[in-house]
Order: structure tokens, then sequence, then C-alpha cells
């Protein structure tokens, strides 16, 4: 039994839970070491104190789950079979019915949900998400060299972003260069769309990369992130192109406090909402609250975005092994926006910075 | 009104439900033009018979939704505030409480269903999911056009792939190029991870490409799609690289006749079911029945695997406007791997294939 599924066996005896039903990706991969995206197929991994946990995937995924490491029983099914009889079955089958089982309500789909509820109606489905987000936010010794690595290939995404930039190229040929670059390193993939954004757009925090093309006096802002074995990065970082206005460089020089700021104050058994208030009256005070339009961070690790939601009203105390980015952001109407976003992991001594790109102000030529 | 929520809006009359609440990011692009990655962020369109549709979005990204081109209102929330309590209050505020929404329950989680029961008790919370399906399973004029762009791009992908192999290049080497090609390109990003397999790693289906350099001797598959304004595409070649084994041959012409049956047997009012047996018969008379492991294809759109799943018990009868994949494939542990994948559009003439690359064995130097 590996570690991650006796933790989570006793913390099911906590809680009177004789099974847990994960169906996530990103707990799927926690609990079996087994990384795939099922698209609409379903995926499971039904863990249960009666017997040897049960892997569930399609039929012709069998092979690769047994070579990332899985030494269980797999329920392969076809894609004409109700995987949820072939469980169902399953389970009579082991006998010990089981009186309540856990399930990720923020995950599973109302359908599925119906499908358990019509196999096991004599089964609880109780609300057990918790249990593995707390599990996942502290991260072990090797998540951390991971995400370390992670890291460091984004910042090797952001230094190759920046070279490429000149008079002319387009965001999306900025884009193709970064991800050429980090593919030919070896990364799985990016952990979301890289954005390269320039002029106007960077007002955008979310904004969608295109054909417009670099000219001076742009700023341009990278936000990217690749997963590494597995582990998620992101970084975000903000330059000038040739020259930049005063109401600009303030702007800068103001989420660039603010994220110093925010960092200082992640210490160990501080809220995480305070982290956000740290950088947000930061920014309020120098006039710009009302274009700091999102929270200040979030969570990271086997997905970019996971538990906790870095904002102002979260009252979670930062814990030894945590991860999560800080990345305060003004975006000014036809202005232009700045972010910069760094990885942050909580340790015994601080916050230690995993992301190192420089941050002072640049002026590419 | 655009077309599309007038449509829904007499689908919605037709089925007695007073409203609409869609979620999912797919469904969401196709009501309000605005396409958008929410992460876990909450996105809805709400759509109702009793005022103009709203559409609820994260604040940060209410510029980005009006420059789609949305013309309603839009209900942006802060990160720290409820979009649920939001909600409630606009329909409140609306007056004329909804007897009946209808809303997708194979995409919305358990968590947000309950939040909607929460905020509208007295409303009964409707499956409405076939509604959408049944109006973005046959494509209108333009997205055929869109969907033949996607297409087209997808052949220019194989074709960068097969021009970059050669000997001693990592599979990922060859995704970067080939993603850093069609990025140049202008498309929205891949539709998919891309998958570039050699060798013994063809045998797997859902296969993990890696650093595993292309050798004399390699089937070396491609499976690649990219988003285009919107519309995905999904293509698969195979090729041998300097020399195939005579088995090999075998598997290749099995799997290329299997293909070309199921692209005849493609005809207005033949059940999807029958597509797949087809190419299933063919490949079982010539012995590799066992290692024909998935359904025969899925239609594709906005997503990459969409409505419906095309296996061999469906009998949803094809019609015109329709856009589905033909995918068989013959996976022999050891031996290798052969899939070859079109995109078909169903017109009124008959099955035309979108994607265009050679099917024929070809057999790089």
């Amino acid at each position: 039994m590996t570690n991650r599924i006796e933790t989570l066996l006793a913390k099911m005896k906590d809680q009177d839970l004789d099974g847990m039903f994960v169906t996530s990706a990103a707990n799927f991969y926690y609990l079996s070491n087994y990384y795939t995206d099922p698209h609409e197929r379903v995926i499971g991994v039904y863990v249960s104190s009666f017997h040897d946990p049960l892997l569930i995937v399609p039929a012709m995924e069998k092979p690769d789950a047994k070579r990332a490491g899985w030494e269980f029983e797999i329920l392969g099914y076809n894609d004409d079979e109700n995987p949820w009889e072939l469980l169902r079955n399953f389970i009579d089958d082991a006998g010990n019915a089981p009186q309540s089982i856990g399930i990720e309500y923020d995950q599973i789909t109302l359908e599925r949900f119906q499908e358990l509820q019509r196999i096991l109606p004599q089964t609880s489905l109780v609300d057990a998400k918790e249990i593995l987000a707390d599990s996942r936010v502290i991260k072990s010794k090797k998540e951390y060299t991971l995400l370390k690595q992670a890291a460091q290939l984004a910042d090797f995404g952001i230094e190759t972003g920046i070279n490429a930039i000149q008079e002319g190229v387009s965001e999306l040929a900025i884009i193709a260069k970064i991800e050429y670059e980090l593919k030919k390193q070896g990364i799985q993939g990016m952990s979301f769309s890289t954005m390269a954004l320039s002029g106007a757009q960077t007002a955008s925090p979310h904004g969608n990369p295109g054909m417009k093309t670099i000219e001076k006096g742009d700023l341009v802002l990278f936000d990217l992130g690749v997963i590494f074995e597995g582990y998620c990065s992101d970084i975000t970082r903000t330059v000038a192109y040739k020259s930049i206005t005063d109401e600009q460089k303030t702007i800068y020089n103001t989420v660039l406090q603010a994220e110093q700021k925010a960092i200082e104050a992640s210490r160990i058994g501080t809220p995480v909402g305070k982290i956000d208030l740290t950088a947000r009256e930061h920014i309020e005070q120098a006039g710009y609250g009302a274009y700091f339009t999102h929270r200040i961070g979030h969570g990271l690790g086997i997905e970019t975005h996971e538990y906790p939601s870095m904002h102002s009203k979260n009252e979670l105390a930062l814990k030894e092994g945590m991860c999560f980015t800080i990345e305060p952001g003004i975006y000014v109407p036809n202005t232009g926006g700045v972010r910069i976003e760094d990885m942050i992991f909580m340790t015994a001594k601080g916050p230690e910075q995993l992301t190192k790109s420089p941050k002072e102000l640049q002026i590419i030529e």
C-alpha cells in the first residue's frame, strides 16, 4: 500500500467512511501515480477499508496504468460498456456492502453522482473533498523538488519570451518560441494556455493573445507555466519595449512593492486573507485599488489552480509545506496592465520564492 | 437576440422550461461567443423566457466578454464574492420566479447543483443537456468552414511532424516542432496534448510521449489537432521509419481498409453503431479483433470530444451537418500500433473527409 493511500485510509476511519471514490483527474493521479486526461470518459480510484483499492480506466489504458506502478486490481471497460454496472458487480462480489462512501462534491458531475446513487442505493455518498485537499495542500519533500524544477523551467520560459521580443513579432509567434524551447527540455506540457499580451491588451487579466505585433512603447506581459513530472508552475513578468510612460512606471513599481510586501507577510500561521489585504492596501493607497480586480493568488501543485483560493476573506492559516502564487496586478484601460507573479513555498523559516526571474523594471531594446 | 439563443428559447418553450442555466465552457461559448477557460471559477449563461439573457463571469473578465460581442447584462463577481448570491439577487429583482430551469446534468458539479437548489428552493432543476447537444451536433455553414480550416491546419501539423522525423530525434522534440509551426500560423492552441509515439510505445492508444528517440524500424504515430476560431480538429497518421516488418504492414493495411469501409458506410440515416461495427468486423476478420480496443470515433466541434460517442451500440442516425472522427486502430504489444483517423462531415451527398493527409503506407527515409 502506498503512503498516500494509507494516509487516506486513516482519514477515512476518522470520518467513519467505508470507502472513498475519487473521479477527478488530479486526485486520481495523486492516489494512483497514473497521469491521464480522460476527456469525457470515467476514471476512478475506489479505496475501501474492506479490501485492496481498485482502479477504473478505459480498457485500452490498462497497460499504461500498470506501467505507472498501480499494483492492485484494474477494472477496464470498453467504450460500449457502462463502467457503473461493472463497479456495481465488483462491489457486490467483494461482499460487505459499504455504508458510506466519500466523494468529491466539487468535482463529480450530477449525472455521475446519480449513477453512483443508482448502483449503491443503500450507501450514503458523503462530501469528502476536504480529505484529499488537506493532504495535497501540504507538499512532501519530493513534491517540493518537483515544484522547484517546474519553477526553474518557468523561469527559462520567461527568459525565452523576453529574448524573442522584437519590433513586428506577433504575440502568438513569441508564445510559439517559448513553448518550442520548453518542450525541447522535455516538459509534459504547458500547465495552462501561455499568455503573451502587449500594449492595450495587457489591461485584460485574462486576455487572449493574437496576431498583434509588438511596437515601441508596449508593455509586454507573460504569464506561463509548465507541467514537469506531474507538477505545475506558474509565473508572470511584465516588461516594457523600448520606452515606458511615467504612469506605467508608477504602476509597475506599485505592483512590485505590493508583491514584495505580500511575500514578506507570508509567515506560518498568517491567514491567507491577510496576504491578499497586504498587497491590496498598498495598491489602494497608491490610488489604483479599483484596478486590482482579482485575488492575490492560488495554491498550486498537481493542478495550476488548486486549494486554497488566496482571497481576502479566506481565514485559513499558512502552514509549512504549502505552495501558492502571489500575483498582484493593476489593469488600467488604455494605459495598460502590469502583473508580477511568483511561486512561494512555505518553509519553517519563512517564504521561499521558487521562481527567480528578475523583477526590477526592464526596458527591452 | 442571436439565432442560437432564439433557437434555445423555442426549445425551452417546447419543454416548458422558464429558464436555462448553462455552466460548461463549451455551451457557454456556443451561446455567448465569449471563449474563456474559467479553471475553477464559475461562469454561466442564464437564458430566461421572462427577460433578456444574463452572463455571469469573474469581474475582471467583463470587458473581454463585452468585446466578444455580448450585448446584454453581465454579472461580474469578485474573487471574495459568492456568485450564487448575486444570481439569487438578480432573479429576485427580475420578479416572476422561474418554475423550472434546465441545467446540464453531465457537466454541472454536485456542489454547484446544490448551490442552485439553495438559492432557488422553489424551482425544479431539470436535466436539459440534450437541448444544446441537439443544437450543437448539427453544424451551420459557418461552423463547417471553421472545421475545414481547423482540419487543414491539422494536415499541416502531420506534414510538419513527418518532416521532423530523423534518427535520434526525440518524440517531444518532434511535438515541439509541430506546435511551433502551427502556433506561428495563428491557431488559438492545440485541441488536446499532441501525441508523437514511436516503436513499442505506439501500442498504447493513449500513450505519453517522452524523450525516447526515433530509431530505424520504428512505427511513428501522430495524433494531433488545433483550435481555430473556437473549433477543434483531430487527425491521426502512422508512418514507418526506414523499414517495416511484414506483420506491421499487414496491420497497417487492415486499419486502412477498415477506415475506408467505415467512411463509405457513413450515409445519412445510418446508425452510428453500424459505422463502428463495419470497421470492427473487418479488423476481426483479419484476426486482430482483440487489439481494436476503443470505439470508432466521436463527434467534434467546439470540443474535441463531443456528442455523439461513436460506439457499437449507439443507435443514433447520421444526419446532414454532423461532424465526427473515424479512427480505427490495432495495438499489438511489442509489435506496435497503427491508428488512422480522419474528420468526416456529413453532407446531403454523403461523407466529406475534411482532413486530407495521404493515407497510403509511407516509409520515411
